[in-house]
């Protein structure tokens, strides 16, 4: 039996557990049998994945340090919409100075966050447009862009999201092009510079939001539209997911940036009994 | 912003967040909307109903009224993994002997529990075996029996699961046997007083646990065994549900009892920032 602090929040439906450790005496390694149990949507609290934070060592660059777990206990090196989230509980506990943009330390190296209200914005570094190959759902074959967003994805263009059926099962893809699996979006375009889409993760499934996800489906678009293999200036797309709405800009230096909102729903102490 | 105590427990994961507010004056009348985004599985905590435990008034033959919800915010009279969940509660806490069987107040009247390790028993009344009708799932339609546990049930026997198909559509059903909507079980034999089902509840969809289809599964089951409209003496049917094993016993004298764990996961103070 044990007692600790926790928050919960949500970026575009995408849901974590917050654990604060400032000097990482709370958690210590932070088991994978118990992120597990914690993210159990029945059997536990529910979460798409853990947070722990850490006060980041003397020249990481940053204060803080995002400490992030896949649901399944695994360790994940970044997440587009968990930094978000994670920005906001920092900011929320003042724990930074949220009117400057702010450096935070991850497995992956330094994102830097900006806040603008209900939205958080971070700095994803700078994505790869590859080539294509074929994924098949629902029996129809379909061209996939496929662009490295630091983990793989492949967009498949259809007239309506429908088009990729329940998701249930995992699309096929060409396992030569990417050996350690993808991530598959399905995209259909709403306007200009407007699209909406659907994701299925690898080892996930679908999912509400996927913030790598987005920015690959904003590229893909940008490079159909002309903007391959990058913008003269930035342009920024629009793009939906199940879970709510997400902003990729992509500049002309290369950076592609995911804007959107990023809430604390909920923070206490709670004794863990499961 | 409000801060207030909660628990979190499940029943063959049937999860519930219980709010204890002994005197009535925490929660009020326990706002709808409130509820509904505390269910929220992503933008809330997430559980399948809320269990305000309020202390009964004088009279009323139990110590401890289950104010039960639904996901959505709708009253409902009465839940047998919720009851069950609420009794480990009050078990936990020590608010009441659980070495004697224990009287709940519900809006469905008071229900008996008894407590036996990491299983706990409720009496839920006496179910009523009713005639035949038709389900349709995957294009194929059964004979399903009709059976009334306080709520309506269709019971439709499979040689697999796999026959029930994904249940991501309600299954098609009679609207003259039943004009308010009803829950589907499919079940499947797995050995002498033991199945297996899945259900789809009505409004609800395709859920991990149902207690009332459990003992609606065991009563037509027993039936087709040759104990209809009722045994000579107690039966009990082992009902595995996708969430785990429940036990329903059939007593001679009419009652149904449902038998099963419920653990309470987590418990602490919160302060509600959705």
């Amino acid at each position: 039996m044990t007692t600790f602090a926790w928050l919960k929040g949500h970026g575009t439906e995408n849901d974590f557990l917050i654990l604060p450790d400032p000097d990482g005496t709370v958690h210590g390694d932070l088991d994978a049998a118990f992120v597990a149990a914690l993210c159990d949507r029945r059997r536990g609290l529910g979460a798409d994945g853990v947070l722990r934070a850490v006060r980041a060592a003397p020249g990481e660059g940053a204060e803080w340090f995002m400490d992030y777990r896949n649901a399944d206990g695994t360790i994940a090196e970044m997440c587009g919409n968990g930094v978000r989230v994670f920005a906001r509980y920092l900011a929320l506990e003042g724990l930074v100075d949220s009117s400057v943009p702010v450096p935070v330390a991850t497995r992956d190296g330094i994102k830097v966050v900006t806040y603008d209200g209900i939205a958080i914005a971070v700095d994803m570094g700078v994505p790869r447009l590859l080539g294509e190959s074929k994924v098949v759902a629902e029996g129809t074959a379909r061209a996939a862009r496929h662009v490295d967003v630091g983990n793989p994805h492949a967009v498949a263009f259809v007239d309506d999201l429908g088009e990729a059926g329940t998701l249930l099962e995992e699309p096929q893809y060409d396992p030569a092009v990417y050996p350690d699996g993808v991530n598959i979006e399905f995209v259909a375009r709403r306007g200009p510079r407007h699209v909406a889409m659907r994701v299925h993760e690898r080892g996930a499934g679908e999912t509400r939001s996927c913030g790598t996800g987005a920015v690959a489906v904003a590229l893909a678009t940008a490079a159909a539209d002309g903007n391959d293999p990058a913008p003269d200036e930035d342009v920024t797309y629009r793009v939906d997911v199940p879970g709510g709405t997400l902003h990729v800009t992509w500049r002309a230096d290369g950076h592609a940036v995911l804007a959107g909102p990023a809430v604390i729903i909920a923070r206490g102490d709670l004794t863990w009994l499961g």
